[in-house]
């Protein structure tokens, strides 16, 4: 059906297909509804910014899937998605912020009834960003017959081991972080208003590599200086950057919805003692935990080797995790949402994982960024990026 | 409490909190919760991209409001929020992606019961996106004596009508999105690929205008050619720009998370018959839905207005809406997501109320746009960009 290029070859998503049927099958679920952009695209192939409104991709025992959205985005399915036209459905505008309307009612009465899905045990996504109680309601009161029962993360966790063009967009993604980087502490001066360096940043990330498009990443640039670094999401505005500063730069690169995220960290002057025993102690953690990101290994593993690490520099994290797995994602995360590294998530790490691995420290009145995107190899953790580890210091 | 710039006084948050409660009170409502970010940020000045993890704002019948949120945003909170240390509640870092827990839960029998917010009557937003079932079963589990009620909107309808320095910043967000498209239309020719069209959008639009500094749009460019513009949501890649095919640009400016949006249409070449019929039909709908945009009118008649325009020139939106409130906005949405511009809605206009007032034209195999957002004034609409309203041409 698609008229775009297509990211993936039909076998790749049959293979997914029958992944997340297993898993299905291992919970007892007959029938699959997702509505997490990213398993709808990793499912279907559609792609586009709409997940404002109420969409779905519903997966059964048999077939290809179904793409559920709006009427006007049926057409955006149409170029993207690998399915025949039969499996686009859609519903009607006027379900749209329109309350008490609600398009998941509309799925139930139109399409899971008339196609007997609307009986047996009915997997959803209840802790899912985009999933809202008042469609979870609209499914239960329209689908007395069936049991609707949580089937949050699912799909992620059957997108965690990559497959080999999984990981060639990535590390596509990984040549354009790096250049962003690159851009930026070439860039960066006391008195360049931040918002100047966003710009440049943003050109840097949209203009890609080598032939290949950037993609908007699922996270806008996160770049505080000074005391605001103290927090970790703050974003930018026109206050210009200080000498005797610190900045962390956490960014990523994207292709074709593919993530690779890299954070450093940059002073601009000379840096306090505070900043090098930081760094000396992110580098030594960032070492130990990638030693430890073994085919075999656990995620605690990785989380253990980095906090035995910093503590033995007196640095301690209070519990944050130090990572998570990314890929393929969406805002506003892109993280993947399944596992987590940390210290009791016993998760074996396989070949083909990939993580952020984000050691960041956000202190009393001053913060700092070392991370690096890794892959689990059969020879051990590898990372994505190659770019200096260290804290980038520009007088 | 904010350490930044803070983009209102007090006292425009105390009147945004009396409003608020006067809704709570009409309904019956002691304490509200909220999800949605541009709810959380319009109560207590929050500005963050944490809202990927659980937060909320609470709002009780007096004293400040609440914010709540995960540790390490605590610190962000410090920098932006009006509100007293105390009213800074956090959760810790295992609640993250850390199921069965849930950052609810933590709320619920944290906070809510020593505060005596357990009981009454406690507003949700069912229907909000960053509101899951699962955050909702936990609020309900942990909260017996408590009824739960929906309150979907109930905020946003307090941010229809925009104060002066709201209308402000949105004037300064027009400004930068009139430099957006005139910087595309500059750059756009046969050939370029159309993801450096969108390195150079962004970059105009972080750079900002006049050293008022550009924040990231709710939603990123939309800008499909050709056969894609038959779909409103798709986004870039590299493939280039080709001669005789039209491509619409819906962009918005940002500043301080207040958008304008407009849209644009520009063909390369000559156009055809379709493209010369759509810009008649859209500049008259837009000129009879603007001059029905009037205080005392409803959403409705602009709807009317446009759709019997439309008509004489034999294009139907099929039930469509036309368009919907603007403001401040996070991702997924710049949309208020409270009232809508279709023929269904008697929403009575009222002086500052804005409104992106959208008529796009979605086709079979093409797509046109020409969009303009007002603000309804005392003495009727009024567009906040003064942007040529015309279907643009390049040869």
């Amino acid at each position: 059906m698609a008229t775009q290029i297509p990211s993936f070859s039909r076998e790749e998503y049959q293979q997914r297909l029958t992944n997340v049927r297993a898993a299905m099958y291992e919970r007892n679920i007959q029938t699959l509804i997702v509505h997490d952009p990213a398993n709808i695209a990793w499912l279907t192939g559609y792609d586009g910014w709409s997940f404002y409104t109420p969409q779905a991709a519903i997966v059964s025992m048999s077939g290809e899937p179904v793409w559920y959205g709006r009427q006007m985005d049926a057409n955006g399915a149409r170029r993207t998605v690998w399915l025949q036209e039969e499996n686009i459905l859609w519903y009607p505008d006027y379900y749209v912020m329109n309350p008490p309307m609600n398009a998941m009612e509309y799925l139930a009465n139109q399409f899971l009834r008339p196609y007997e899905w609307a009986c047996g045990r009915i997997g959803v996504e209840m802790d899912s960003v985009y999933f809202t109680p008042a469609a979870w309601l609209a499914l239960q009161e329209n689908l007395p017959e069936a049991e609707l029962v949580d089937a949050t993360a699912l799909v992620n966790w059957c997108r965690a081991v990559k497959s080999d063009t999984e990981l060639r967009y990535m590390r596509i993604a990984a040549r354009i972080v790096e250049r962003m980087h690159a851009a930026a502490l070439e860039m960066i001066e006391p008195g360049l208003p931040k918002n100047l360096l966003v710009a440049e940043i943003y050109r840097v990330a949209m203009e890609g590599h080598d032939g290949h498009f950037g993609d908007y990443p699922s996270i806008v640039p996160m770049l505080p200086s000074g005391p605001d670094a103290s927090a970790p999401h703050l974003t930018w505005d026109n206050r210009p950057f200080c000498r005797d500063q610190g900045t962390f730069l956490e960014l990523a690169g994207c292709h074709r919805r593919y993530h690779c995220v890299l954070s450093r960290t940059i002073y601009l002057g000379r840096p306090t003692d505070n900043f090098l025993r930081a760094e000396e102690a992110l580098n030594a953690g960032l070492a130990a935990g990638v030693a430890a990101a073994q085919p075999g290994n656990r995620c605690a593993d990785i989380a253990d080797a980095l906090n035995a690490t910093l503590a033995e520099y007196g640095f301690d994290r209070e519990g944050a995790r130090c990572g998570y797995p990314i890929g393929m994602s969406y805002p506003p995360d892109w993280g993947e949402r399944s596992m987590s590294l940390r210290n009791t998530d016993y998760t074996l790490l396989q070949p083909g994982m990939t993580f952020h691995f984000m050691p960041g420290l956000w202190l009393e009145d001053w913060g700092m960024e070392t991370t690096e995107s890794i892959v689990i190899t059969d020879h051990g953790g590898e990372t994505l990026c190659n770019y200096p580890r260290q804290l980038l210091v520009k007088k």
